[in-house]
């Protein structure tokens, strides 16, 4: 039995970044999986996992923490399954990836869409999120949101290897998706969820690989639809 | 009958960071090559390529130049030699690090060594190297020498996603080298050669970790003196 929680806003809209990274490995993996939608300020919910954050999995009597550590978990658990990483040279370069992801690409976007994330969250979770993001920038959102139009330019200059290599080839992974596929999707799948505003140019390779992987999966990512059409189906 | 081009400067002294990636790729095959030094400015020695740059690596009939062009023949025209890539994702990833380190790394570094540079070659093919950098920076040398203690700052915060990889195994390969870690080493390599500078702290990950690069292939790297080295080698 597999079980992941990851976060869970208004109208049950699945933001995080993280776990979008987590459920594609999943579907990767061919596991059936149940999810749990968890608020950003409920911390009674994940209280089993022994710290605060998701996504959490829990595989029988497994509890793993942390998206990098699930996807490493999933590779040893279930060797039998199609490979996230292709081997050891593929594990230690996606690590490598992982870590670039978040410490390059994650915060550049941030300031571009946070005013988006907060409507997309209830109005604690707004106030959690805001303090945790004030924190980690250490400015005031309304100072990160004057921001936006360099925080978009840059975002779009640091996808710059990215876009090369995938100008040679159609998934990170080479002819098939891997886990840096995945990394990378949960960026762009947070920015479609949490925010109508346009975040690639139309001809970038980056946004024709983002279609690509949108469709791995049976269409695992097109099911929770792009932020208009959530605010249209709610006014309907 | 492999022979590999690669830049060289006064005292024979071989700094160029592209063609070291070359040479340990051609050693990590398991190969016997011929080296032929270039002087900068001699396009006339190189001009059978149709091109002006090093590394080029002739194979029997084969010209290929760039080093990432390079890595790729030899891992398909030796593929029962150890692998560089480890297999379809590791190649794809291989190529997205060597994009990035051709455009996050070696140019933070630069401003930082550049005038090291230039003394390690002769007085013509310094003028040349000197019209490449301000051309490419667009700015003086003088402009770029005032910036070294923020360029070696940028170049250390930029490397954080490979030290954390490397706190964590002994090589970007895994348990055993690949071409990522022979990108990486061209770049300190370089740095090593052309200067006494001080680049990496001695307690950084990365800084054992170039300590275990040169000591691979027979200790290739370090057959290459360090400028301090080769300064009194040449007083003596």
């Amino acid at each position: 039995m597999l079980e992941l929680w990851e976060l869970g806003g208004r109208r049950d809209c699945r933001f995080s970044t993280f776990s979008w990274r987590s459920r594609l490995a999943l579907h990767h993996k061919r596991l059936a999986f149940v999810v749990h939608p968890v608020a950003v300020s409920d911390k009674a919910a994940i209280a089993f996992s022994g710290q605060g954050k998701v996504p959490i999995l829990r595989h029988d009597d497994h509890v793993v923490t942390d998206s990098w550590a699930i996807a490493r978990y999933l590779e040893r658990a279930f060797p039998d399954a199609p490979s996230l990483f292709g081997g050891p040279v593929g594990e230690s370069l996606t690590h490598f990836f992982n870590l670039w992801a978040d410490r390059e690409l994650v915060p550049a976007i941030v300031p571009y869409l946070m005013r988006d994330v907060l409507d997309c969250v209830e109005e604690a979770d707004a106030r959690h999120l805001r303090g945790q993001i004030e924190g980690f920038f250490k400015k005031s959102l309304e100072e990160l949101a004057g921001e936006r139009g360099k925080a978009l330019e840059q975002f779009r200059r640091r996808l710059q290897p990215v876009r090369k290599t995938l100008e040679q080839r159609r998934f990170l992974g080479g002819d098939a998706p891997a886990y840096a596929d995945h990394i990378l999707f949960g960026v762009l799948q947070w920015a479609r969820v949490v925010s109508s505003a346009t975040v690639l140019e139309p001809n970038d390779a980056v946004a024709a690989w983002f279609e690509r992987v949108l469709d791995l999966y049976d269409s695992e990512g097109r099911k929770e639809l792009p932020r208009a059409a959530r605010m249209q189906e709610a006014a309907a």
